[in-house]
């Protein structure tokens, strides 16, 4: 294995900001066996010294990686690219401070929302860095493609963003997301993070199933962006977040109702039409199943119809494309590469 | 022990048919430490014979019943009332060949829709007691306390059609319903029976979330007749069934968008009014959660809106309020006691 | 529900010290329906002021009752029995002040070791009422059944201590016990209480299996105490404990090797003898399953043989028998009371 | 990915025989990403013709291998070394079959005892290639590398035989086993096959533990085995299976009560030695983790004392270590390989 970690010449180097979270877990797993990059440096500032094993244990004997408290300037001294797994509110500030030679794809969250109006409005506090807000790429490279291979900052989507337009943007046309639209969306406990909360303590949330927010998720507001820079503008859009006692996996039902009515066998065609060439998106005829991904970079997709409403089902790892995975994608192009490189592994069964 | 389950005289006997499945197992956990009846007799053809604790091994030192196969007769023979806990199909021959002095209480899901070509068209097969549709009565008792109280044959209703229809109801005046309305529901595994099969072979199952009938559930029908029933006629209802990975609980998302604007707090109202001597309702300021219903009588519910979407939320736990809890609380009301009578504990926690 | 919570004059009044936890939720459970107690007072002073409800949300509609932040002069005042259910550390402490005339059941563990240093040496801190350590009664009522109908203190046993002490003590004559013991416990996530923490993390608890305590856990030497108490002194106990990922349920695996050969049936029979008139103890011929025996009181154990090493297993809800249940059980020997009342509800099944 | 699969003139081709059950899915997920190897074959005479995204639908667009339904000789004839995951009995049957030249791995079980006698006595059938056991290679790398490397036919070591050996043999020396042993053993689900049954029934298996065995499993006569061809006659073995609710995961708890006293330390410089240039061992200081290892080929291992008792902990994935990852292991010593080879990726966390 330790040839496996020897600096190739020319393997790109990439640093993790936030590296002990799951997302940080998550990117490790992926960017330790990814064969055109190296893992240069890890940041934390609570487990700085600590081997990258004491935080996440399914490394040990795999990564010899050390968590450090780097400056953002000695994070980017040597390196190729920078993801910020930070915190939200701490990945803006993090981002502000970067040498503008130097490509960021965030997760905080801090880059999905242009209009620094509504990120207040949905976050509770002003953007840190608003003249950044036009200049990142929403990094869900299915529709963004080019954007994502050229941009400075890549702003990767919230899990339930990138479900919900995996379902809705093909759809966007012609009419077909003209009437109302409810987006019921279902997702595992390890959304919530690495760190210990009662909404997460086992013995309530093993059999637990419940909305977590009744009203006004910032991924409202995100759906609706990104659908308007598509062209649609949705007369309106329900959105509810659910929990499930399940660990990783996120689940958007998608009910559509088109002012004139749209036959199933149309709207399939949509889809097979705007995912003929994704190579991470499957399209099926029965239900799609968080179990079935997990693990994996795929979204599985379903298209249906119940009189005149379009069912649409996404299910994906809310931790891999809707996190992580979809930002080693979006590095991949970034970088030039096939976006499949290092990603094409599917999920366990069982 | 022995003396709890000795008869007394004013006590009323009943019988459970098919006492073997999950409805079986709840209705016996119910009925053994109700305070006014007794169960005379369990019936199982499979298991007769069999001490209750072979099939229902929580029931060791609880009950010394066992299975018998009996003859619809003999079964009522010394019976004041039965339960019918057979699968579908076979319940409603059994019920055919009941004596008419004989109140029963249908959980086989028989005895729910009351048009014989509804029937056929969403079970396949033909009803086999026809005569009996328009007769029996849909035991959902906040909303038909009177015909249950008086009814010959009561057809428990199906576990999504209560939840709907406890979400739905409320709303069913004044137009609020004239919208199109999206059912999202979600059921854990219990659901399903006790028999084996894939869909529920636990390594495929811990970790599933799934749609697991497209289109042409039997339950959408039972809606839309009971809110007809109710004066409603719904301009379209789509309902999808999904499971996640927990054992009970059923949770129940309902998007209503009323043609006109209603907002959150008068259809809070309307919540209020219908259930205020409803003594199983919870109306909550939060989600309601599966498992804090679980093991108890309770439906659990929330009203909200967004935008012009009225989002009522209904979690109960679908062997109890879904099936045998809300099976006794007929019974109570059917033998002139207190609905509820044997039924006020709680769930657990956790 | 009214009548129910209506004062009998001749129901015993009793308080809750430490309300809010899973042994002060499992407690109000189990009491509320009791037919001859009244739950006169809950404490909690961080919930203080807050409906019951507020804490444990299944006893909505369920019960009026709210915290109380109260002396323990105001707490005894007008009750004739007390249930201490603090934290460790903190029960000691309350128990102290309490007046002699009332009696206390004590589930905060500090009443468990008879011996001052050896509670010093396994807690890392001093108790604080020694002298009370000779006068408390171990309640464990299959074996202490007079001490417990007695005692102004009854300790509840620990979880562990109570399922090895069912599946040894009935060894521990003959010489059957002199011979190493390996013990190996599981238990579940809902036997590390209601506060949020890393090792009851949702993500990371959903799937584990792994020992919590290698060495030194303090229910070995209470074991050591109990079997010396009824005669016998253990060669050499080993106890490990392990986490398994549910949320009840404690199972626990006795290995002893009797220096002299003992036959399954010899051990078997020493079984019947013990639990002849036990009516919580369920002797099983296949294994027990924490699955079977969760939410109720009863403890299913087998008695089995590998060549000469006798194997005992026993299975208890860690909550029920093992906490609150069990602490019931000795209120009701400690008011006179058949020690089934109010306990003799099955676990639900599925 | 149609690049991945193209055929490279080195790579070794591949069959697996019986690969629709969660051995073969397991084995399709580590070789279609083995850089070394080609899977040429999958067979199943029940899905024959089928895409293998039929039966393992985590596959989808992943492989585009279809089931055959192949007589032996026609699974051979081109390719290099033929994996059998048929089930028992079954497999013994294949394996006579086949020619000479062609090396297998038996993940059936069939190939793990060596005396016949033995095999009838705990599988309830003759053996029906005695002639072959005297000359199989058993596939525990560790222990038996040479073996491995030059063997016609490996038999893949039960999971917890794997566990049980990792755990006893490095004290296989200097008297340290003489003593009895006590082996507790606890798996997953997964462990049971993905056909539904009754045990695996998700609503009664959720949070079930439970021996499953309570005498007589196969794998102690195998551990006995090897444990004498490593020296060592061990006094007496007790082992007893458990299942916990999870879906993978194999923990194995060995407590060894030598003659004389053995320290901690001793202990554990015995397992460093004995494992020092083993690359799937991880030694701990705290106790292992099912959830650790799940999805990798690791074992993590940790031991200590109580008293003259030494306790060593085994965790793997009962699925990878436990079968088709030491499968692969075995592969790569037989062809040659490092056996790191396709196997260094980590588990998953969370």
């Amino acid at each position: 294995m330790a040839a496996k970690r020897r600096a190739s010449t020319k393997k790109k180097r990439v640093c993790i900001l936030g590296a002990a979270g799951y997302g940080g877990s998550e990117l490790l797993r992926l960017l330790l066996f990814h064969p055109a990059v190296e893992v240069a440096h890890i940041t934390s500032r609570q487990h700085r010294g600590q081997p990258v094993w004491r935080v996440h244990p399914n490394l040990r004997n795999v990564s010899e990686l050390a968590f450090e408290d780097l400056s953002i300037a000695e994070a980017c001294e040597d390196t190729d690219l920078v993801f910020c797994a930070l915190p939200q509110l701490s990945g803006m500030k993090a981002i502000r401070k970067l040498p503008t030679k130097t490509p960021v794809i965030d997760l905080s969250g801090d880059f999905r929302l242009r209009d620094p109006d509504v990120y207040r409005k949905y976050h509770g506090k002003s953007h840190a860095a608003p003249e950044l807000l036009e200049e990142f790429a929403y990094g869900l490279p299915e529709f963004e493609r080019d954007a994502v291979a050229d941009a400075r900052i890549i702003g990767v989507p919230g899990g339930f963003a990138t479900a919900a337009l995996l379902g809705l943007l093909p759809l966007a046309r012609d009419g077909h997301l003209t009437g109302p639209i409810v987006l019921n969306g279902v997702v595992g406990s390890s959304e919530f993070g690495a760190e210990a909360r009662l909404a997460t303590h086992h013995p309530e949330r093993d059999e637990a199933f419940r909305a977590y927010r009744m009203t006004d998720h910032p991924q409202i507001p995100e759906i609706l962006q990104q659908l308007a820079a598509h062209g649609t503008t949705a007369s309106e859009v329900t959105f509810v977040p659910y929990v499930a006692p399940m660990v990783r996996g996120l689940f958007m039902a998608v009910y559509a109702r088109p002012l004139r009515r749209v036959t199933r066998d149309l709207a399939r065609r949509a889809f097979e039409m705007a995912y003929v060439d994704k190579p991470f998106i499957r399209l099926l005829d029965g239900s799609p199943d968080c179990n079935v991904v997990c693990g994996s970079n795929f979204a599985d997709i379903s298209v249906d119809a119940q009189g005149s409403t379009i069912v649409v089902m996404v299910a994906i790892d809310n931790l891999v494309k809707g996190a992580a995975g979809q930002a080693v994608q979006a590095m991949n192009l970034r970088l030039g590469l096939d976006e499949r490189t290092g990603l094409e592994f599917p999920g366990m069964r069982p």
